[in-house]
């Protein structure tokens, strides 16, 4: 077992807190000063959502917007702001998080009413990248729960620790709050991150964590926001190669993409769920026609979804291209499943080896 | 902690092995006494589906249909029924699992091919039906992991032991193997099933576990069947009462009467999955006005769906009929996470004390 050495973390919620309370001493200095409070908010607009070469993943821009007391348009949305930023100052500084949707029913007593949910969501995105900060540091969880991890990893919850080796056939479940949670030991040699619970219980049952040193985690579809937060952590903190293995379809190609290099709605956060250094690992158009898969032929919108994918910045290295270009070609998609085909067995004893080999 | 007296429990792999082996002893016994070999397979039609006033679920009737070698248009049905409970066998002798998926792939090879996985899906459960076992037992394994469980239950899987207080935030995840699962001991008075993992980690954080001795289940929307087989467990082997809180409206109140007297398509496994003894605790139609909830307006396709239910053999009972007939009067219904409008933690420190208080 490793041990994964102390690091002299700085504490994320110290710093929101700060952040947060910057927010309101700025606004109060202005009035002080009897200047107009005013409000930077960096701006989503397409416009402003970049892809940069170097981190290999989406950014913002360094376009904003101002908000200002002085224009009556923007009193009610600069009070909602003020409003949410306590209430999260408030969740951080008691250790607590609350869904969007519990703000959103807080927010009634409020007196500075939202419409609907989507009004507040809004209003705490501003908030994320105003302060550059993820809505999980502000205590604002995603209701959804992350992937399931099974295989010889410590984690340290509070005062509880967990072995994803045994917590069960299903593994250890990633919680919104993954950002708390401390690494204390390894010892396995890599992670494998599968699209469906199929393949993840696939892989269990073949001890693929026994046989290649692996994390086995199950992504369920596309990865949460704390998935893509663990995988990442895991990358660079335990400098822990990822492969990822999804169905051989534009959709399945894309999932992997949004955990390599990010979403470009999520511009703002990416820098803290993109893994740049993860490694596509398949169902690519080669294995479909290397291995002989059973296949299904692409419907009009897996064409449509590919000529996308082609024309996407993230998609620009060459081995997409190809892959892209080939599975055009040939017009047929596989499932991550259809390796049973030659058994249950196959892709965990022959596959997923061949794979590594190649790839490491 | 309560321990679990160990139960003189009967293999239920052996048993649906024999039940397997069985079903081609039979075909062989009829070929070698010159008989045409025959199958009985109970019918699923909704003529032979029967709700159970004493049972308080689903069950099928008596009438069954007879699949013969001796009528052509039945050899091939015949041929895959035989296929797929050998592999079924198989799988049980090595101790392993499939998913349909997985099970529709393998059947490539099999030379009596199915058009589509539907048609396999549908012999899985032909198989099912004239064994009178569950898919789980037959080894064939649902993608979806079940809820999420947090609390003072201490669970065996093969030589691992759980306790659901210490798997994490996100406590431990049902799995669909949850037959192989012994309760080792426990600790808690009662369990408390939320619909949605917002109000899972609302109660974790609210420490619910602690207040009340209860288990928190998350069931994540419609209750998956590895999480119906664990409440009518912990229900019936350790004779803890269940209760359940989902959202106040018409499907909260189905996903809830799954629960307890299951669905009408699965009348086959429903006395291994139904709890007659769980129970609503709200959101009610009663909670919506008692505690002035937020709500929102009943669409059309509500009303529609609370007429049906209001006709439904399950909610026969008068306090169901009452709340039905409620809800369409105030023609409104409100989300179990409204209540933050009395604060986060008004949930758990009054609605769920005064509730339980008045049901037991």
């Amino acid at each position: 077992m490793t041990d994964v050495k102390e690091k002299t973390k700085l504490n994320r919620k110290e710093i929101t807190y700060n952040k947060l309370k910057g927010l309101g001493q700025d606004i109060i200095n202005d009035v002080t000063e009897k200047k107009i409070p005013t409000l930077s908010v960096p701006s989503r607009g397409t416009s402003n959502i970049v892809y940069d070469d170097a981190k290999r993943y989406y950014v913002l821009g360094d376009r904003y917007g101002k908000r200002s007391l002085g224009n009556v348009k923007q009193i009610k949305k600069i009070g909602q702001m003020v409003h949410v930023a306590n209430f999260c100052k408030d969740l951080v500084q008691r250790e607590k998080t609350a869904t969007l949707r519990e703000m959103y029913y807080v927010s009634e007593g409020w007196g500075i009413g939202f419409d609907n949910q989507q009004e507040s969501n809004i209003v705490g995105e501003d908030i994320e990248v105003t302060l550059g900060t993820t809505r999980e540091d502000l205590g604002l969880m995603p209701e959804e729960d992350g992937a399931s991890v099974y295989g010889n990893i410590v984690l340290q919850e509070g005062d509880i620790e967990i072995n994803a080796l045994k917590s069960g056939k299903s593994g250890y479940t990633i919680s919104p709050t993954i950002d708390e949670v401390d690494f204390v030991g390894h010892d396995v040699k890599r992670v494998i991150a599968v699209e469906t619970m199929g393949m993840f219980h696939r892989m269990v049952q073949e001890k693929a964590y026994d046989k290649f040193d692996t994390l086995i985690v199950g992504l369920k579809g596309q990865a949460a926001r704390a998935t893509r937060r663990f995988l990442k952590r895991v990358n660079e903190e335990l400098n822990l190669p990822v492969y990822i293995c999804n169905d051989g379809d534009p959709w399945g190609f894309h999932i992997a993409m949004v955990i390599i290099s990010g979403s470009a709605k999520l511009a703002h956060v990416n820098h803290d769920l993109a893994t740049p250094n993860a490694k596509f690992l398949g169902v690519s158009a080669s294995d479909i026609i290397n291995y002989e898969l059973p296949t299904d032929p692409l419907k009009d919108i897996d064409v449509l979804r590919l000529k996308e994918l082609a024309k996407d910045p993230r998609y620009r290295d060459e081995a997409w291209q190809n892959e892209i270009k080939k599975m055009l070609k040939i017009g047929k998609k596989a499932e991550q499943q259809s390796f049973s085909k030659y058994g249950l067995e196959y892709v965990v004893d022959t596959y997923f080896p061949e794979k590594l080999d190649a790839m490491e």
